[in-house]
């Protein structure tokens, strides 16, 4: 398999040139989740032009290529698209000006801030040198680029759309992600990996009147910061120090000036949890604290508490992340470690959940691997890595996307390399 | 006086029913501060038909009308003509349904959610009656009708736009607000009548991060809660239960989704009080603890407060006020009352300071009276009576306009008439 | 009346130096409710020695002295005699060092903090003042010494115990207090004078732990601290501005070391209102507050309430109160005022109610003038002048005690001088 | 080794009712840190009785006891001896009234209510069995009752009084505590095993008056309440969810009665952490909370914040661990576990660290299994299993005592058995 994978990378020389301008073409041009039309024909084209056979527009934009290679195993290889509404800040020549009209008809600006342009590149890089060298390896390898991952709706539309009877069943599935570890870093994780999420966006009702008679009112905005205030408490004290869970109040809103009292305010919040006892204690504590807050504030309507997104927990099997871990170990060396819990989320077990089969998901890391080394000597690294979804979060192109392309091919060919 | 009074009013039935079209026209179409010119329009052709010298466009949108009448005092009788960003739920047949494109692109309701509709219409009826009995008074008489009261800077637009010099030097300024009191009920007061208000927009600067990781953000929607919650303790503890003063968190806004702590949070509010030590007191309590929360988050930039608008105390003359009072008590009988203080806000002042003539300003009711009195007696009035600003405040049609037109032409007869 | 007053006050030269010693005697030897045996031994020894008819004992300590004097209406003059377990910082000579086992069985220090010491003193001077000059009124003369007024339960004790049967039938009760205003300034006021005052404990329950493991306890300390942080909602959002009301946590106590998770908390707090509507509305408010924020925190347990004291609001009668506002105008000249409403509470008017008889309450100054007027001219009177209850209060003995004995003896010849 | 430990523990059966009653008389005489005097009695005399070398008073009330038996290591097995401010509600027979005079002159009740009692108990038991089978072993065993851990300044007094020139020093020292975990259960772990704990009084200053008179005030419970509120966001915002923290404050103490507000509150905090980074920043942010919190209210002085105690981390040496968990297995087959990271701390590894050598720390179960296995499966671990400090933790006798007396046996003869 090690000479297998030596033989396939051996293209990458070849390649490194058209990927790097691919990926800073699709940093560039960053679309929303379900949106990607841009992104998936970049796919599907060069899918094709590799000998893919190529199905796309899975659940709207989703896109998978399949390359038959003889008798095997089949390993499918996720890659996401989307992109997020952030307003790009890092000063890259690459950088992304698009803005996209929003629902409610203002102008967002989107920014390829988790690095899905890097995912997307990796394994468009992948297939090439997959096919590029069909001679060491046999089975299937299909490619799949899902939209919407942000969302966590971008999965369930491919299954929704048909993805397990339109693809070939797998007998694993790969993923990974670029995340804030030096670049050259992969790192694999048996169990637990991502945390579940779960998005909620809660309206509390009050009632409005002038802001000079807060009596003839019940103040929405005190009611919602008091309500946020409150939330702190479930971590802090309902939750073990040894347990892991997180809310953050993403988002705020109420009234449009500083002299009437509005009649209601929105908060949306997220929640990280590991494990469905903490997941379903933490969503009850939210219910819980919102419903008395309102009651607290005589609030004259019940606040109305919606799902928004729901994320499972990523928890990779044992068995093909040992089999990736020891690939990575045998490839990458010193570079193949064992990474931390990661306080993020993802759709991606829904898909090997459709087809009920085995995965295994990994980190490989887009920092300057010096800049890297100095925050951290330094103790700076949470003030100066910037991390997914930041406006600042900037992967360098290498050595991460060769260090992607690998890992992708080296986790496969652990299945495929003859 | 009273005679002549009498005299000018015995034209209000022939003029009612124009009134009364005049005022849901009005109604059907407010417009926001500055923009008033639809409104400024129908003041000036009505004046101009009324046979008053008229000077528009002062300060944009501000006209004066002056109808002299041989020797005598000049009294001016002002009214605000804009209109609140509030959407109208009132459901009249008469309802506003405009919108207009504020600041930011989007679009915004519209809606006379403050009653100045009802200040137009009486301030023309009663330019008519005056035009009409020439012969029962002497002097002059000018009719304002003022811009953007409701941001405070119309009066000051107007005077900036040389109104000292455009219009007569009156030897007092009437003016009059419709409040949330029973149709026919008019209401004066010596002294404090209204209070100084002063709004800010604070922006509070955290750092943002992904909302699973807490750890690399300064959360700014946790610290504008703290900021909201923290602000009560002014009014409940730093405040003498025997001086009023309010603060009104009106607005509260940060982030644009479930899921990624944003970098900053900005909240508006408004401060009401009635002297100026307690305004200074309470200006300074506020900016010293969102100082003190922003440093307690560790905020990595220190906290903007603007002014957004300011306005002073509404302090009536003794010496008219007493003569008003008299003239009220004269024509309303029991319906004349001395009035509480009132808990808002007017620039009106600012136009007799420019002048250096005193001035007094009264209350008329809006509310039906059998309705107010069943509240009343429920004790259900801060429940069942829409105050100004609320998106379902309605004045009564009648008694509400004759109200404001004969207080208003027998306040300007208390100096004027023969 | 007048030339009486001038007859009875011309003793006064010769009494006060044992006024003095008297006052600095009772100031080093405070007492709390219902314990004070030596003050009112003090009283009923003078009472007897001037020549009253003294019933002592009536409510545990509550003594009246009578002084017949021929026909005529009957004026009952009342003082307070308890002291606060405060530990006196005045500094002064004669200063307060008792302690006093409290009902938990620590000792408590105690002060004449709210100048009952004052009040004891300055009634013995009218009651002996009135004894040397008996042939310049007619009329019967009642002084009533009354225990724990700061407890609230001082007047029902002598009213449960026949007050109103061992004392003849008063036309009218008197009484003063001592304030932080100039010393020689008296103060009246008709209709609201001081505050309804509603003392409650609150205790919630939580659930105990050792402080590492939060997530097996609820936290009365977290719930607690919350219902402090919402009660300050009620002034600030739920009252309007010009409704006085006050909500004031006084003591909070929970746990007995840094880190075991205690199993409740109990708060005390007071309120003050002035009218039944809002203390209706204010106790209702903390009711529902309380009971969310316990809800909010999974509270096993409802929490329990209990009212402490409660006393009415002291209103004065329009009838007495001008009769007393024209005598002091006549003796006391431009120190006499209209004073404004004090947020302070008393359960004089008991006493009046009891008898069915109407009853005037007056303030006397306490404060150095001239260092009242330097702290006035700077704006630091909140800073440097100490206020009732405070460690530091200190009312200077003169002009305080003249104007106290002064003020008794002018308002009581309003009705008994010749 | 395991056959000398079978030999060893054949004692066991016969001095098992002598140990259940030394553990229910020390469980019904708790005795609070450095004043141990009658358990210190009852262990110096039982060694003395075993034929151990004696030497008692060491930092107060420690007492070692030594058993040389011929060449070989020297193993030091210490139990702390201390009790707990808490008033016992077990309902056991043998339940604690005891009750001490605290250092404000009040009575607290005294428990053992973290079972140093069962320490004390099986060390003795330990210490008992050794001497009654020296030819099985070689080399020196050291028994430590060491006082005061509750304060963590127990083993720094022995330490502080020449402990390491007072005992031979040891190639090893053990410790174990009970937990709330099945009797019968024995749970090992390698490196961090305790947290870090530090214990801060915190003492706030406002400035007090009369309750009806805020705005002359600086309200010092607001104060203390906000802080409290504040303080949690540092666990749920500043700290990694994958960084176990804790933020408890056990106390909160201001005001004596309803209606004076106090000059200043008192909070005490505990902070549990487990590396020293977390620790540092932890510390920090309270500080500056503290200090935020305080400008925000106007506090007119700084707040003090002392150090109460600190407790290091407790981190387990490998190679020491390594050897108990083999013996343990051997001995106890399925009922040894390696344990969870526990959530409270301890002093013990000062002494280890003392004398410069490794140590290991395990915990054993005290809970009814049968009880501990129905709450497992009903999830209401939480609210049935009372945990240690709790006034209800109550271990069951056995198998407790026989499993605490046979681990210190079993591992202490890892060392020295023959």
């Amino acid at each position: 398999m090690t000479e297998s994978a030596q033989i396939v990378l051996a293209g990458l020389d070849a390649i490194r040139s058209d990927l790097e301008d691919l990926y800073q073409d699709l940093h560039r041009h960053p679309e929303l989740g379900l949106r990607e039309q841009r992104t998936a024909h970049k796919a599907s084209d060069a899918l094709r032009a590799f000998g893919y056979e190529v199905t796309a527009g899975i659940g709207g934009t989703g896109v998978i290529g399949v390359l038959a290679n003889g008798d095997g195993p089949t390993v499918m290889a996720r890659a996401d698209m989307d992109a997020l509404p952030v307003r790009e800040q890092t000063g890259l020549p690459y950088a992304s000006t698009a803005t996209v009209t929003g629902p409610d008809g203002t102008e967002q600006p989107v920014m390829h801030a988790c690095g899905h342009d890097v995912h997307v590149t990796c394994l468009i890089g992948c297939a090439r040198l997959m096919a590029q060298a069909k001679d060491v390896w046999r089975g299937t390898f299909v490619a799949l680029f899902q939209p919407s991952e942000e969302n966590g709706d971008g999965a369930d539309a491919m299954i929704d759309d048909g993805l397990t009877s339109r693809s070939p069943r797998p007998d694993v599935v790969l993923a990974q992600h670029v995340l804030p570890y030096p670049a050259g870093y992969v790192g694999t994780r048996p169990g637990s990996f991502l945390s579940a999420a779960d998005s909620l966006a809660i309206t509390v009702h009050g009632r409005g009147a002038h802001g000079s008679m807060p009596q003839a009112a019940v103040d929405p905005v005190v009611m919602a910061a008091m309500i946020v205030v409150r939330l702190q408490t479930i971590v802090s004290r309902e939750v073990a120090a040894t347990t892991p869970a997180v809310i953050t109040v993403g988002s705020i809103h109420a009234g449009s000036g500083p002299n009437i009292i509005p009649d209601s305010a929105v908060i949306q919040l997220n929640v990280r949890t590991y494990d469905d006892e903490t997941r379903t204690q933490v969503l009850k504590a939210i219910e819980r604290i919102v419903t008395a807050e309102c009651e607290a504030s005589r609030s004259p309507k019940a606040p109305e508490i919606k799902r928004i997104s729901s994320f499972p927990p990523t928890v990779n099997d044992e068995v093909p992340t040992r089999r990736v871990a020891e690939a990575f170990a045998a490839h990458f060396g010193d570079s193949a470690h064992t990474i931390d819990l990661q306080t993020a989320s993802e759709d991606m077990s829904e898909i090997p959940k459709a087809f009920g089969v085995p995965f295994t998901y990994w980190g490989i890391g887009g920092i300057d691997p010096d800049r890297y080394a100095e925050a951290s000597r330094n103790g700076t690294l949470a003030q100066n890595i910037p991390v997914n979804h930041s406006p600042t979060f900037a992967p360098v192109i290498q050595p991460t996307l060769d260090t992607g392309v690998s890992a992708l091919a080296v986790a496969a060919l652990a299945w495929l390399g003859t």
